[in-house]
């Protein structure tokens, strides 16, 4: 498998208010899921206040190691949207006006009978040679600067933005998995485990222990492989640990 | 007010199950309301895979930059339970069986019937010079070594982890807060907000857009301050241009 089988990325959250707990992040479990579906390796998340030296830096940091990055939050219109201004000046850009969001953000303006605005126009602003990315919900354009996506930060609004940017991304090979219920404590397969793992090393095993049904511990094992054959030979190898197991301990 | 009063934290979440959008993280916001409470400013979370590099260079950026680093995941019994590795190479200290965290984890294998087996003392290793930190829930200890806490990922184990520590941190003056529902699109108030944000240099004043009861926009705007007077000023001053727009432009 070569290494341009593989896509990753990495989600930039912007926000004070979830920092300080009063916001509850929904857009981290929802990005994962979907570049999961897509075949792209989310491989890391960052959440930074509104403060422009700490988004630069993230910002540097993760476009330079993945091959995209989704940022959240901070694209509003008041003075603490600071998103666009860290991105053109992380990528060394002027930030401007765009005309086709202005003409947006002013038909909007419009036909809820408010006015186009100073704050409002801060919302047009855009890090010269970046495309905007439509949204449905609420109008209001993100943007796509090189390999950095820049999202709202409201849920519906997001989702929007990735459904409208996901056609266009490069996808890997889809990691498939398997999940099997151990009916084991994580600590009598601990070992076992380990050495499957260390057998098929192109697959990722993951344990999870839970609380089952009966108010017991159990554990979850997961196997992810972007190989159908590879991951199924470790899912028979420890099927056979698990009846091993089983046999010598007895039911949980 | 000086630097000292300030006692800031970061929280690195470890697990390939949040990366895949397997497991939701429910330990960010907790903790984020957690340090709120306690007057220690959450500046920044990182979300790395159970992968060395990528945890050892975390720790090492946020324990640097930050007075307490919150790690969460990865000190289970599994082969991909890595986190205590990580922590002692970040400090360059051997990982060694902790004869406390033996006795522990031996009483309570005893109690389930279980037996010590090599998974179960994987939970034991604690890199040289760290402090156990207790958990009534599971029994299997945390560490503390430096300005790192390490605690589980299961919640309920997190929750008694964190509970265990918090009286022993060193805490700042409380962030207080004030929040203004302003009954006007966010659009509408911004630039106007924006003023009153550079007159109030020591208060942080953000602002929310969200849907309210009757399905329309609006917003909410919150003041935060370490310091009350400061605090009531910018209220002051936040309600007048409120009470100005709404003069000018009516209900939304």
């Amino acid at each position: 498998m070569s290494s341009s089988d593989v896509v990753t990325a990495a989600v930039l959250v912007i926000g004070d208010e979830i920092l300080s707990g009063r916001t509850k992040d929904k857009n981290i479990g929802y990005i994962a899921d979907y570049m999961t579906a897509l075949g792209i390796d989310l491989k890391e998340v960052r959440v930074v206040s509104d403060d422009e030296a700490a988004v630069v830096g993230a910002l540097n940091a993760l476009r330079s190691a993945y091959t995209y990055v989704f940022t959240t939050g901070g694209i509003g219109p008041t003075h603490d949207d600071i998103t666009a201004d860290c991105i053109a000046k992380a990528f060394g850009v002027p930030l401007e006006f765009h005309p086709e969001a202005v003409a947006i953000m002013t038909e909007r303006a419009t036909k809820m009978g408010t006015e186009m605005n100073e704050a409002r126009m801060r919302m047009t602003r855009i890090p010269k040679g970046g495309a905007l990315v439509y949204n449905k919900v609420s109008g209001a354009p993100g943007f796509w600067i090189g390999n950095v996506i820049t999202m709202a930060g409201i849920p519906s609004v997001m989702h929007a933005m990735l459904d409208e940017v996901a056609p266009k991304l490069k996808t890997g090979v889809k990691m498939i998995s398997e999940s099997i219920r151990a009916d084991a404590r994580e600590g009598d397969v601990g070992t076992e485990l380990g050495a499957i793992a260390k057998a098929h090393p192109d697959t990722i095993i993951g344990s999870y222990p839970f609380v089952d049904e009966k108010g017991g511990p159990n554990t979850n094992l997961v196997i992810r492989s972007r190989d159908a054959a590879k991951l199924a030979a470790a899912k028979t190898a420890v099927e056979a640990m698990l009846a091993d197991i089983k046999a010598k301990m007895g039911p949980i």
